[in-house]
């Protein structure tokens, strides 16, 4: 994607995130890149000071270093956080594309629906009855969104995102392709003749700056709503269900699938591929590896680190997992415990 | 979602689902609630006698009891499974929102299609040659049907729904948004140069009263088809291979994954994440926990509950997990163990 | 799907995949079939000398078989590879369904896109501003298509993929319904306030002869490219991250995961529900079991077939599972035997 770019001198980049520039901070930097495909305009980054070998070859005009690193380029910043103010520095090189203000002719929206004048809306999107789209949004090719549906500034809908009814999104929310919000949770009684769906008839409310991959689905609420709480990001083809609770700064990877009714709280990590059952509850700042499962009900403590199915802490499932690879071994051991006990009781059998 | 609600006594909701009221049966009724944020108007339940205390502030104008429980609501209705009527009164009290009936003009709908006059069919829609769709049915924005579809009455297809050339609906299907149906089969055979395809031409039959989550994709088959039997209910995220056969009301929860030509048998229930590996054979009324693994060709036998990679009895299951957990203390068992014998031998030595 | 079908006497498809005729060359056939079903016109084949017993009452019009084996039909094909045979008759027989060029009207164009005149473009389609798209290509109802994109001779879109911008597709990429190529790739970097996105600028490549499942996510890549080489086979559901390498015939099955800057190399096999973590290495021809999970840096060497979480090669995977299986067995036994030592030491105590 060569994203637009803007120039800027070394000196500005630093300013902008508070780093001090070592040699010329008149150079100009137009883009970031890699510390190996980087070249002349380009800026990149050596987090960790073991790892500035390989930036002594690079043909960064700008390098952005730990303090007291020595690398050899035309420029240095130099930052305690070199990765971050490498993200904040693409930010500022690497703006967001525009979009022109204005309802693409090719898409339907209800007569009764709020669209700000600066909104940009692609083609063949469908917007429905009484919804609300504010200022600075994006709404790309083919999404649909319900009636009811509020969309907050500058949110930016992906092509073919689906919203249903009612659906709430914050300011700066971006969902990426195909993502489904809205939709009807799973949950049947059984009856006589086979399943009833029990209602589900709340809703989503998704908070600012949120993140959310392609293909994710984020189910509605039966009769609480489902919710996802402030700066959380979330991947592709995650599956959250109804009642799911999910607090601020929240990072879930790919594929990983939430119950109903669990619960998230804040600056929790879960990883790729984790299962959860129902009414889980994940405290503060726990982190999930990927592939793990937990039970229904289970409540992970927070701050911890949690690994396996069922989850245990990750030094006992390290722990376990080094004994089930000497299985074998504590076999033969005990194999051959056994022939020397059968050999001492002979023995002793002997002397009576 | 603010679904559309219609209003009902206490007395009609009961003779609905078969109930008994107790006290005033002609209180108005319009929407259901759970037990904690029901107000007046609203009709929630209690399963369970043991959760009756958390009903007894509940200020909801009918409460759903199991015989025998003596609640403090303004009425109550009676019956032996109050989950199974609060869904019963549900469909009732919130009927699916009505659409007109007719065609967007926005939609591309081929000439030779046969689209019921009662359907409604929304903007962005394609609907392909020879296909036909019956009474009542929805089609809802950015569906996307083949040729030689068939879609029975009254099924609802969520926006951005693919269906396949050839795919055969039963009636009341709903499918959920971006749910693909019909794509080619997983299936190639290695030639010199690479992969050839495996002919993959044949369709997907759906039965009556079946529910597919978002993003579910079910594959045609290869030379047989893939058939998904009445009343089954399938999450999102869910992925069934060619050949496949489900019976009838089996549910399948999120992200679980079906190999080609498994059979799942009537009644049986599978967990999210699941993984079966080809010619599975799930026998009547089985229960395979979330997570679990099965190997290719395994037959599961009806009724029985199983979990695990690979999966076994869930009695086994939990005992082998339990031993597991207890492994470091097996290793110093057999260590100590191993001690004491060596101390034994050494004295029996002295003695001789 | 009733494919459109060609009809070829059997002398013809013998000579199209290199196999002798025995019997009746003129007779006629016009589908693939499978043995049990195969009537007259049809073909079908035979994998295996031992599976001839099947064969013996099939009203195919024509078997394919191994050398030396004797099937009871109108005519055979011999041939070393039946089954491989099979899939190439099948291409003859059932060509891919034709198009009629042209963009639907429906579909918005940008002024600068470059279509050639023998691309089909269905309705409700979107192409961005200088994409590119090559003779004989399909790009089905829904697809979105961003700007500077690159789509070969002869791909195939179908309905509601989404390309982002910048994205290159080689000849004859297959993409299934829903397929997601090019969103940003799942990386933040932690700042004082919350996230910041590590820039997600670069693009996706993918070579000829790939083909890609229904939903399937590949992200574009963070600062160096998202690649997938030549011949290569994805399922559906399956999620590829930012800065993931993989090589040319390699397949993956569905709800498989990879994680940021894997290298998969050619011809790897890797099953379905597979996680691997980031900077995995999977080595040319290494074959990984379905739900294996591989930590992150790990290197699966050349040819090794690999299963289980943490991955471990198939024999060792097996012996431990079967040791785990009798952990019970090692318990009794263990107790058993502290038993007796106990005796033991109470004898020899008596004797001294």
């Amino acid at each position: 994607m060569r994203k637009q770019s803007v120039r800027r001198t070394v000196a500005e980049l630093a300013e902008h995130v508070g780093g001090r520039v070592i040699g010329d901070g008149s150079v100009m930097v137009e883009r970031v890149a890699s510390i190996e495909s980087a070249g002349a305009g380009a800026i990149a980054f050596v987090e960790d000071a073991k790892l500035l070998e390989n930036a002594q070859n690079s043909r960064a005009s700008c390098l952005i270093v730990p303090p007291g690193a020595h690398a050899n380029a035309e420029s240095l910043i130099e930052t305690a956080r070199p990765k971050l103010a490498f993200a904040r520095i693409a930010e500022l090189l690497h703006p967001p594309k525009q979009y022109q203000p204005g309802i693409h002719p090719t898409s339907v929206v209800a007569a009764s629906a709020r669209i700000d004048a600066s909104v940009f809306v692609g083609p063949h999107a469908h917007i429905g009855e009484r919804t609300r789209i504010n200022a600075g949004a994006q709404v790309h090719a083919g999404v649909v969104i319900g009636d009811d549906v509020r969309v907050g500034r500058n949110c930016v809908l992906h092509p073919n995102v689906v919203l249903y009814d009612a659906v709430t999104l914050g300011e700066r929310v971006t969902l990426h392709a195909g993502a489904c919000i809205g939709a009807d949770g799973f949950g049947y009684v059984r009856g006589d003749a086979g399943y009833h769906k029990f209602p589900q008839i709340s809703t989503v409310v998704i908070e600012d700056d949120v993140e959310i991959g392609a293909h994710t689905c984020i189910d509605r609420g039966a009769l609480g709503e489902t919710h996802i709480g402030r700066g959380t990001k979330i991947d592709n083809l995650v599956q959250i269900a109804h009642n799911v609770f999910i607090g601020e700064r929240v990072v879930i990877a790919a594929q990983t699938g939430i119950s109903g009714s669990c619960v998230i709280e804040d600056d929790a990590v879960i990883g790729g591929q984790v299962g959860m059952g129902d009414h889980v509850r994940i405290r503060r700042g726990a982190v999930i590896g990927s592939k793990a499962g937990i039970l229904p009900g289970k409540i992970v403590r927070a701050g911890t680190v949690m690994w396996g199915v069922p989850v245990r802490p990750l030094d006992e499932y390290k722990r376990l997992n080094a004994h089930w690879g000497r299985l074998p071994q504590m076999r033969e051991d005990l194999d051959e415990l056994r022939q020397q006990v059968k050999e001492l009781a002979a023995r002793l059998a002997e002397k009576q």
